[in-house]
C-alpha cells in the first residue's frame, strides 16, 4: 500500500481554518481511496457517499466549529447511528434503525466531526467474523472485534474509527493491522448507545493512525484538553512485563517487546523488568469467566427469540456463561477486586508497563479473529493500554507493543506511548 | 386502601404447581384492581389486558417453569421491551418499539414470569415526574423516579415491578409508598436494555411487597439461589448511621430510625451508633456531579436533536455537567474512589447500617417528585440498599428506613433487611 494522504486531527481543523483544506475535498479524496480498496478490505458494514458528503458540504458552509472540525470517522457497528443502519454485526438486526445517535457519536457531531460510515464489527463485538481482511495481506485476519475500524485506518480509508474492547477488540486488531489502538480507561468515554457485551468490561476507545490522533480525538470527546505528550526521556520508568502468558507469545512478539524495551533505553529512560505478582496468575480465565457470564445475560432476548441465529462460538460462551455457579462467577469477581488492588503497587515508581499486544503476527484466514490473551487482563482492570504500532513479523505484517498505565492515568499512559511510538519509528 | 389479595411469589409458583391458583386467575383479580384504582393512581404508561391475559394464558397452558414461574411483574418503562412500546418517560419516545427486550425482562420470561405492563418512570428516570400519584394520599407525589413501580405495588396491582436507581430512584419511592425496595450491588443485575442515564451509578432493582419477594425475585434474575434470610437477632450487629445530613431528615424519619433501632435492640440484636468518616462530608455533591456529567453525555443525542423537548430541571442538570471542569470531575471521582476505600472500616464488625430511607413523608403535590439527599450516597458506592416500611408520618403517610450493606454482601444485608421489617410490623 502507498502511503494514504491523510492528515493529522489537528491538521484537518487548522487545514478547514486557514483554508488550505476543504471537508468535501477531505471526503472526496477518502472516498476515493475507499472505491479502490474496499472489494478487498471490506472494512464497512455501511457506506454511503452521499450522507458523507452531505455532511461535509454543511460543514464548509457553516465554517469549522470544535475541536473535531472536519474529522471523518468510521464508527463501529456496535455503535447507534440515527442516520445509517446499525446491525450489530447479527443477521438478528439487519437493517436495524436505532431511533436515536449513541452519545459518542452524538458528542462527535456536536464537536464538529462527521460520521464517514459503519465500520465492520464481529457478531456483538465476540468472535463471529465479519468479511474484512487485513489490508496488509488480504489472506489474513484483521483481528476483531473492531475489524473493520482497524482495518480502514490501516487502509487510510479514514483516519480514525471508534472501537470497542470487552476482551481484546481495540489492541489486537490495532496490533495486526499496524495502527494506534487506544483503550481509554474504564469509563472515560460514555456508553449510551454502544450495545452492551459484557457491561462491567465493554470500553469505548479509537483506532487512530497515531498516538496523537487517538489522543486528541478520545479527549475531545470526554470533553477534556488534548493531553501533553511530550515527556522528558531520561524522566520516564518503564516496567517491561512479559505478563503471565509469556510463553505464548510467539517470537516477533517477544522480539517487539525487546526491541521496544531497547529503543526507550537508548533514549534514556529507565526500563526494569516487572513481574505480576500472584493475584495476576490465570487471571485472564477469571476475565473470560466473567465476560461469559455477562455476554450469556446481555444476550438473553436473541437466545430467547431466535438462538439458532447465534453464532457457534458465541452459543459456547453463552453455555458456558449460563453453566457458571454463583461460587465460581464470586471467585472470580474476587480475583479481579484483589489484582484491581494490586495493580497500584505493580506500577509503583513507573509511568506505564510495556508488554506483548497479541500473540504474534495476524494469523492466516479470516474465519477467526486471533486470540485475546495478552489484553484479557488490562480490560478486565479497567486501566488504560494502547497498541503501538512499529514492528514486523516474519511475514512482514506488524507486530504492536502494548503499553498500560494506571486506571484514570491515561495522559501519562498517552505520552509513554507516544514516546514509544516516536521510538519504534527511528528503526 | 383494603389489604389487596396479593400473593407472595413462591406462593404463586406452588401455587400454580399445586393447582390452587391459574396465571389467568391471577391476572385478571390484578387487572381488577387496576380497573379500579388506576384512574386515580395512574401508574402505567402502558397496559393491555389483552397481552397480558394472552402471557399468562400460555403460562397455565405449558404449565409453571422456572422461580417466577406464574409472577405478573411492573416493568419501569425506562425499560425496553419488544412487545410493548417503550416511552422512557420522554415525549421524544411516545410510541417508541424497541427491536427486543431488555435482558432482564428476557430473563424474566425465561424464568416463567410474565410483563403485566410498563409503569411509569420520570423523564429518562431524572426528575421530570409523570402523572402518578400516591396511593396513600392522591394529593401526594409517590416519589420518582421509579414512581409507576412503586405506586403500583402499594396498592395491590402488581406483586413487584421492576426499578432503578441513580440517585434514590427505587428508595425513596418505596419509602413515601410504604413497599420494599431494593438496590442491590451495583452489577448484580444486568442493564443490557435499560435506558442509560449516569453508567457509573444507574443501578437495576425492584419494589416489591416483602424483603423475601424483592429478594426472591432480584436473585432469581442473578441466576443466584433465593438467599437465606433468617438471622438469630442475637448474633446480629446493626450500625445506627445518622448520616452527615442529618439534620434535613424530618422529625418522622428521625423518629422511623430511632424505632428501627429501639426494635432491633429489643429482639437481641447489637445495634451501636456508626459516624461516617470524613470522605462521606458533602459525598452527596460529588454524586451529584458525577451524575450531572454523565447525565448530560447519555443525553447528547437528545440534546443535539431536540433541546426543547427536554425538561428544565433535565436541562439544569444537563447545563451543571456541561459547566463541569475535568478537574471538578476528577476531584469527586477520587473523592467517590477514597469513600468507597474507606466503606469497609465503617462496617468493620458490623452486618448492616440502618440510616434514614428519605427526608421524611412523600410531600404534597406532584408536580416534584421530592429529594434523593439520603440515598445518593449509596448509590455512589454501589453498595446494596433496602428501603423497608413500617412507620408512618404525622398525615399517617409511610415513612420507610433504609438499610445498607456491604458492597456485593446483598444476602446478608438483605437478611437484616428481613429482621428489621418484622420487627416494625410488631409494632
Amino acid at each position: 500500500m502507498a502511503d494514504p494522504p491523510v492528515p493529522a486531527l489537528r491538521a484537518i481543523a487548522a487545514g478547514l481554518e486557514g483554508g488550505t483544506l476543504t471537508c468535501v475535498g477531505l471526503v472526496e479524496g477518502l472516498l476515493d481511496r475507499i472505491a479502490a480498496l474496499e472489494p478487498e478490505v471490506r472494512a464497512w458494514a455501511f457506506l454511503d457517499p452521499a450522507i458523507a458528503l452531505d455532511a461535509a458540504r454543511r460543514i464548509d458552509r457553516d465554517g469549522p466549529r470544535g475541536p473535531l472540525a472536519g474529522v471523518p470517522v468510521g464508527v463501529k457497528d456496535i455503535i447507534d447511528t440515527a442516520d445509517m443502519p446499525t446491525g450489530y454485526g447479527s443477521p438478528l438486526y439487519a437493517g436495524h434503525r436505532p431511533p436515536r445517535d449513541a452519545s459518542c457519536v452524538a458528542l462527535l457531531r456536536r464537536m464538529g466531526g462527521l460520521v464517514l460510515g459503519k465500520t465492520v464489527t464481529t457478531e456483538f463485538a465476540y468472535f463471529g467474523p465479519g468479511p474484512t481482511r487485513n489490508p496488509h495481506d488480504p489472506a489474513r485476519t484483521p483481528g476483531g472485534s473492531s475489524s473493520g475500524s482497524a482495518a480502514a485506518v490501516a487502509a487510510g480509508m479514514v483516519p480514525v474509527a471508534f472501537g470497542t474492547q470487552t476482551a481484546a477488540s481495540i489492541s489486537r486488531p490495532a496490533s495486526y493491522c499496524g495502527v494506534v489502538g487506544y483503550k481509554p480507561s474504564f469509563g472515560l468515554l460514555d456508553r449510551t448507545g454502544v450495545r452492551p457485551f459484557a457491561d462491567s468490561l465493554d470500553t469505548l476507545g479509537a483506532l487512530a493512525r497515531t498516538v496523537d490522533d487517538a489522543a486528541w480525538f478520545c479527549f475531545a470527546l470526554a470533553g477534556r484538553p488534548a493531553p501533553d505528550l511530550s515527556a522528558d526521556p531520561g524522566a520516564v520508568a518503564i516496567g517491561l512485563c512479559r505478563t503471565h502468558e509469556w510463553d505464548q507469545a510467539a517470537p516477533e512478539s517477544r522480539a517487539a517487546l525487546e526491541t521496544a524495551a531497547a529503543r526507550l533505553s537508548a533514549l534514556g529512560a529507565t526500563v526494569r523488568e516487572v513481574s505480576l505478582p500472584a493475584p495476576f496468575r490465570n487471571l485472564w480465565r477469571d476475565q473470560k469467566r466473567i465476560m461469559a457470564v455477562e455476554g450469556a445475560r446481555a444476550c438473553a432476548a436473541e437466545m430467547n427469540a431466535a438462538p439458532d441465529r447465534l453464532s457457534a462460538p458465541l452459543r459456547e460462551l453463552i453455555a458456558l456463561g449460563e453453566a457458571t455457579t454463583p461460587d465460581e462467577l464470586d471467585q472470580a469477581l474476587d480475583r479481579a477486586a484483589r489484582a484491581r488492588a494490586a495493580f497500584p503497587a505493580v506500577m509503583d515508581g513507573l509511568d506505564a508497563l510495556i508488554c506483548p499486544a497479541a500473540m504474534g503476527e495476524a494469523p492466516e484466514g479470516i474465519a477467526a479473529t486471533g486470540n485475546p490473551i495478552f489484553s484479557r487482563v488490562w480490560t478486565l482492570l479497567g486501566v488504560p493500554s494502547l497498541a503501538v504500532p512499529g514492528c514486523a513479523g516474519p511475514n512482514g505484517m506488524p507486530v504492536g507493543v502494548q503499553v498500560v498505565g494506571r486506571y484514570r492515568d491515561d495522559a501519562r499512559t498517552l505520552a509513554v506511548a507516544a514516546l514509544l511510538e516516536g521510538a519504534l519509528s527511528e528503526g
